[in-house]
């Protein structure tokens, strides 16, 4: 699988397109964690949106697949109408099916757009609203996960 | 007031820092929204630590500071011991003090530390258990509430 390094100039640029591309406008940001969470954090400022939520959830349980990916910590969404969810990119889109599907159970009222840098058309189970670039069968090395490491 | 543009570049190198200088070990960390987010985000990574959550509060309703600091979205850490609680900087410190009163009173069978990059000595009502850099009357402008404005 080829690697390609995604840093964090790369990713202000591409973040700012993306948002910039986005008609919609929310009064809260959800993060899936932990790959949404820089995104979440630069849009809530970009966009002074103070709600600024994170989902989690488990597809693993030690080396076994889970048949459903277990989703926790659910917002209080209460105050809000119109929601972003976030991550970093949509790869076999099982993650963001299940936050949008649990999310979308709990507060049936609400309405959820979906977005994410990164989306792998002939993988990912779902389509996100928006997303800025397509990829195929790449492996992206986020700056989130080496950076400080990087550092001796 | 003195301003600060705190960039990316030394931040990951204080991440780094700050990171290294703590001795225990976590098996999650709570960021407080949005300050926190993607400091925890990194430092998940870097100690492979995949319970990040995030934990939000109010101190104002529209322009009335409120008496109490409110405290939502209480991240669930029954599987967890040993937590640390991240933000940017422990400025009035106001916040550190209603998420740590809360989740203490919540959990008080778990071990918590807290941890900023920033800390305000002269008037921060709480000590951070770590922190990297003394503060006295500075504003940082954190690259996370510039960057994407800055961009054209």
């Amino acid at each position: 699988m080829k690697r390609v390094r995604y840093d964090y100039e790369t990713f202000v640029k591409d973040l700012k397109q993306l948002a910039d591309s986005i008609p919609d406008s929310f009064n809260a940001i959800v993060a899936i964690a932990r790959g949404g969470m820089t995104m979440a954090h630069l849009l809530g400022e970009y966009w002074n949106i103070r709600n600024v939520f994170v989902i989690n959830s488990i597809g693993y349980e030690e080396t076994r697949k889970l048949e459903k990916t277990k989703v926790f910590n659910i917002p209080d969404l209460l105050p809000c109408d119109d929601i972003l969810i976030v991550d970093d990119i949509a790869d076999s889109g099982e993650t963001i099916k299940a936050v949008l599907d649990t999310l979308k159970a709990r507060y049936p009222d609400k309405r959820f757009k979906t977005a994410t840098l990164f989306f792998k058309p002939n993988k990912s189970i779902v389509r996100p609203d928006y997303w800025l670039k397509e990829v195929d069968d790449e492996w992206i090395d986020f700056f989130w996960s080496d950076d400080l490491k990087a550092l001796t």
